[in-house]
């Protein structure tokens, strides 16, 4: 089933090192061919195991195993999505919306899933652009969220929104989050959006403590195009944010486009798994 | 193309008289044929043309003009939501997010409408049923959104909510709206809820006042099945409400079971329509 | 120090009665004098103690200490309003805003109260009254808050309000809730309203669902008088709440009025307490 | 009464100059000093009035009168604070929360208010300083609000905050507003806080965007004294804002210390002025 594995994390602590250490021989006792990354190669020093570049990860794996929390999923996101390969997320510390294997239950979970017992949760990515001046100067894929936000100056700034094309309003606030359904648990939720369903086919569009109270989140069909032109006196004054990461700095009448990208992140988890039992524990519900 | 029209409004003003007689004089100049509502009725006085019961009002026309609000647009969703006939609302007073086209402008609006200029909106119903002891005791639709709310007490209600059979959450709260897009600009947006843009294909869950601040709306797919079972010690304190009528007294562990119903309202709209424009005009955007 | 104390509750668990017990031995045991009230008499039986009936409860009385939650805490501050003897509260179960001594705990924290090891937390109450046709027709007080809220009616209700007689707004919504600091953190914290600290001399108006989505809490001075009339369409549509019990029915055009009272009710808390430390595990910060 | 007046403006437009030349000679007319601060000397080039720096603006005048919006009033504040003198707004554009003379009924009131027909208005100023290694390291005035923000981080900044020394919470999130009752309407707003009322004497915590949803707004006593210490990583990822200023960059462990100060801006309104009406026609209630 699962012949060859590469496991991920973004990770330093001697925690999660001794959950690598514990997975890998777990899956050298079953036969399973094993690959790293470079941080857990730089994390376990010499295995005899080869670490692999990020372009060339999974690539011939069946596979990946992330170990972390939520931030490492996103990271192996990125490192897995030209790939066709499931994605499962192992969980030190607090549970996590897409890490969902606590560290101390690999075994049994584990065991479980390598014989086939799991459910697949295909999750998209997200595809943004940014055309400056009528061309394309930048691409980046997300897997939570685009985010075009103020930058570099205290007041609010202002932006245009369209939908497929349509004018959707004029606003002026601390930015705008174009968010997955995956997204919508991580950084749309502080700024006061809604939680979608992972498997819904929407984006969800949320201001960021915009200037009109009645801006409120918007959520379109899932293939819908968005474009986001930052205002004329905006020079600087905006970046964008792909999944946490500072992606560019934006300047007055760039146009950041955001659509469905025609990629799924295959998540896996135990089988019977629930989503709205990890919304009831990770937002202490009832 | 429209050889008979069916008018319908819910008011008794001398303003929609005003524009119901323009109507009537409007539509007979190009020989269509009309039937009145009941309401239309009462309110015009003896005009010559047929008064339709509600059980068979459109039964045979092509097309519904509502004249009012968008209350006016509920009451007649539901009067013609058994014939497979479109729906255009012409709207007094302050623009309505359903009734779309200003009662100073019918004329034009309608020339176009009439010569087949506008496009279609396909709006969802809601389904409701309420399950008393393993019985079906209540059925009901819904085009805006159906509404489980405290009643007759002044403390929160208790009660827990399923989707597609899965647990969600044990909520108190005053309430939980659950909502289709259309009615996700009506008293959904007023207890938190996100804008949903019209044609999508999901429902929203929003809770009213929840005692717990993590539970925050949820959109999920159009076609869950979403379950509301009341708590053991909320005998009558409760009650369903479908689109703002009182719809009946709930009893502890009713279970009130909504759906997406597998009829649309065909909403029609002037060529060149475009709901952001009034989520602007409604909202104030900008 | 306090040579008599009354004992007060709204429970008949035996987890309650048990405390209870122990409690009374404890008092006992230091010769301090004790009464009950009646709920503690019918939950207790025969203990030879005098059981009180309401209106003497707590008139010749250095302390008054109720057990159970923060409901009690409500119950006991409407008997001893009158009497100027602080209150103390003993918590079953999960911890409240205002009963802070956890169960099992209680010898060690009265121990040291007993010895005058204390703060004192002074609350205003509020005081309500409702004005039909010019005629006060009613008067109530409130520790936590008041609330004109819908009633017997799907729809919005309608209500001018006022603040020292100059005119605030026209708001259609469920309701309106007038809260003291220490109301804050109960119904209106789920309404949307802001925390506020215990000893602000200030209201907060806090709007339930309105229809604008800018009507936002207002937080007013404490000396403030609060005037909310009825609209004319509102004939038994909404209701009169004070501290969570339904206080009477009202019809249109009734006004509501809310401001301090003269009254303070004296919560104590054993040395050392912290506010921001009820909140943090209340409201699960961090 | 007012023998001489400031003037002060922050802009370069030509309708803020038709107005200032308009109220030079209405107050030349009256034989009423006048002085400018130096963006009217440049705007309006050589008058014969003499303009003045920063530094001596207002000292020896009666009244400042700002034109421009509330963005003016909020310089015009800095600029007077040292000087126990009047302020007054007059609106250019769209009706401000501070300016409240409409620019095209200048002559009328500023005729009432030269008779003494007027009311005062007190709003409090904040003091902020920056504590670092526990050494004074920045001073600074507010009027509406102090703000720890985060900068050149895409994720949340961690920040504790203390009030009167006692620990309130640790808190991740896109930063802390400060604000006084006259910042309630500006950026805290936007940041979901409440509306304080201008009199009242309190200080409004409000997170943006916090991590944990129960991170609500918090209304403290008007003499509080609030610190925000930066988080052991936040070295350079958070600077501090004064009235929409960038004030500094601050370092991982910077104490950001918030208190009322002891000046108050005296603003000036026509007679009869109410600050609810302001609310209703700049928040769109009713």
């Amino acid at each position: 089933m699962f012949k060859k594995i590469s496991l991920i994390t973004n990770s330093d602590s001697e925690n999660i090192a001794e959950t690598l250490r514990f997975l890998i021989k777990f899956l050298q006792d079953r036969e399973i061919e094993i690959e790293l990354d470079e941080c857990c190669g730089r994390l376990l020093g010499d295995t005899g195991l080869p670490v692999v570049p990020p372009e060339q990860l999974g690539a011939t794996s069946d596979l990946a195993i992330a170990i972390g929390g939520d931030g490492t999923m996103l990271k192996a996101a990125h490192l897995v999505c030209g790939h066709d390969i499931p994605l499962l997320g192992i969980n030190r510390g607090r549970l996590g919306f897409l890490a969902d294997i606590p560290a101390d239950s690999v075994e049994q979970h584990l065991e479980e899933i390598l014989k086939g017992n799991y459910s697949e949760d295909p999750r998209f990515l997200l595809h943004s652009e940014v055309h400056r001046n009528n061309e394309l100067v930048h691409v980046r894929n997300a897997f939570n969220d685009v985010i075009v936000q103020k930058w570099n100056v205290a007041r609010l700034i202002e932006m245009d929104t369209y939908v497929d094309d349509i004018f959707v309003h004029r606003q002026r606030s601390d930015g705008m989050i174009v968010s997955s359904p995956t997204g919508s648990t991580a950084y749309a939720l502080s700024g006061g959006g809604p939680i979608l369903y992972p498997t819904l086919d929407a984006l969800v569009l949320v201001p960021i403590c915009p200037h009109s109270l009645t801006n409120r989140p918007i959520v379109i069909n899932g293939n819908s195009k968005v474009d986001i032109i930052l205002g004329p006196s905006e020079d600087n004054y905006a970046r964008l944010t792909c999944d946490g990461d500072i992606t560019m700095e934006l300047q007055a009448g760039d146009r950041v486009h955001v659509e469905k990208k025609n990629k799924y992140i295959r998540l896996i988890h135990p089988a019977g798994h629930d989503h709205f039992s990890i919304l009831r524990a990770k937002l202490r519900w009832g």
